[in-house]
């Protein structure tokens, strides 16, 4: 089995070429992401993409992609950028790249200098704020509400309740303002695995949650710290990051186009009128041939 | 440059082969071993292990180590698993393999089925308690003295004062025994990275020091929690194992042969007349070629 190690600011992929390679089968794919994700005894990674032929004419190619922990994800940012830079590099020399994914449409534009792919830009399709397509469920809101800095209660002892934004850009995001929560960016960071936790499992969201803590800069940049589904910590979520600048820009903090500070690295949201487009860059690390899978 | 991804016990190690392969320079390899093994952003591992022809004809092979902060040490008892099984597959069909470390001649004793390694027994050499051979400075005790369970104070809120043995077996250790301390594994665990860190920079210790918690479950049997040197916490130390297993045996608490559960697995340590040996596997995970070492 050949694959390729990828990152996106710092998110690391493997990337598995069944468009024109070796393929694993469908019902070994949880299973096989789960074992070679897994740091220290085999390849180690936060998930592994699947390039596959699309499904419809409509498509030039099916981007599909696991967590380490073996769960199937709608999308995800900094994966579609790597997924983008190896298809264009390796596959077809095709630009804007319509995709396939399991959150639907998305078309990649990339900056290309010769044959190497410096920057992609990522349609990330129009948000959807309605807690039913969250989902999300809460007393004394309804299912076509908008759930914005509204109040949750938690039960840890660091944060008892939280104002937070919901949104799904593929899937679904909690976003925090910390500035709205009397907290900073050095309280998160310390209390981190117990309320990210919290929040991503809180039974208001019958399908868990990404959570975000948002600093608001300046109306041009904003810092965030991102607890991903299924992941835990995280150095950077490109769909959490787009998901952040929306929902600033909608609560009036920013502009429509944001930098954004993560721990792995910078990332440009801009938001259009036909949605919202996401700007970073991707890097192949190395080409492997697996040997053993490990224990 | 082309490069293995091996792994003990969850020891994961970049393999590179010098003696007949591209070589990294000598002022290069701290940093080059900062750099790629860097988790997400780069291939991610414990340290980096270079193959080199050896200095001396006493030596078939040299064996150099370097740890995923760019520091350099004497000996990895994991680390040299996976040197000598990548040694007789790919480069020398010898056996057993006279290993030249920095900490001195290495022995590799090998189980071979057809043309593949399965377990390695590892001559760990003679252990040293002298305090001038750890070294360790403590109040009331001469260079020439042993410290056997003996105090040390601590700064720390969890655990104001320690129980512990030290021995260098090439690298230097200190052994805790949590039935000797009023404290179990559980409790290691959650305050592991304070405790941990604490007695690695302990005053005592001025080249820095290994930590291991080991409870001796049988006169057979032991299990290890241990905080790595310029590491952190890590599944499984090969050297930490042996520094344990010499420790229980002295003190009286095991026989001679012991099997160790790490968290990472099981490992065997032999202690005879002409001192310490340790046997246990390696995987070959996956061969890779260098695109981008990341940034």
């Amino acid at each position: 089995m050949e694959f390729t190690k990828m990152h996106a600011l710092g998110n690391d992929y493997i990337v598995i070429n069944e468009f024109d390679g070796e393929k694993v089968k469908e019902e070994e794919k949880a299973e096989f992401s789960r074992k070679i994700c897994r740091r220290g005894f085999s390849v180690g990674a936060d998930g592994v993409i699947f390039i596959q032929k699309p499904t419809s004419d409509e498509y030039d190619v099916r981007f599909r992609i696991f967590n380490s922990d073996g769960s199937e994800a709608e999308m995800c940012g900094n994966g579609i950028r790597c997924f983008s830079k190896y298809v264009y590099e390796r596959i077809m020399k095709k630009n804007p790249l319509k995709v396939e994914t399991k959150g639907g449409l998305r078309v990649s534009e990339m900056e290309i200098e010769g044959d190497e792919v410096k920057k992609i830009k990522v349609y990330m399709g129009v948000p959807k704020f309605k807690l039913k397509d969250i989902p999300m469920v809460v007393d004394g809101y309804k299912e076509d509400d908008e759930f914005l800095n509204g109040e949750l209660k938690l039960k840890n002892p660091y944060l008892p309740k939280v104002k937070l934004s919901v949104v799904n850009v593929g899937n679904p995001h909690a976003v925090i303002f910390v500035e709205d929560n009397n907290i900073d960016l050095d309280f998160v960071r310390e209390h981190l695995d117990v309320i990210g936790k919290e929040i991503e499992h809180h039974e208001a969201f019958p399908e868990r949650i990404n959570v975000h803590f948002v600093k608001v800069l300046n109306p041009n940049e904003i810092r965030i710290v991102t607890w991903e589904r299924g992941a835990g910590y995280t150095t950077a979520c490109g769909t959490g990051t787009t998901a952040s600048v929306i929902m600033a820009h909608k609560l009036g903090k920013t502009n429509n186009r944001v930098l954004a500070h993560l721990d792995g690295g910078d990332l440009e949201i801009e938001i259009k009128d036909d949605g919202v487009y996401m700007i970073g860059d991707a890097v192949m690390v190395y080409d492997a041939k697996l040997i053993n899978i490990g224990w």
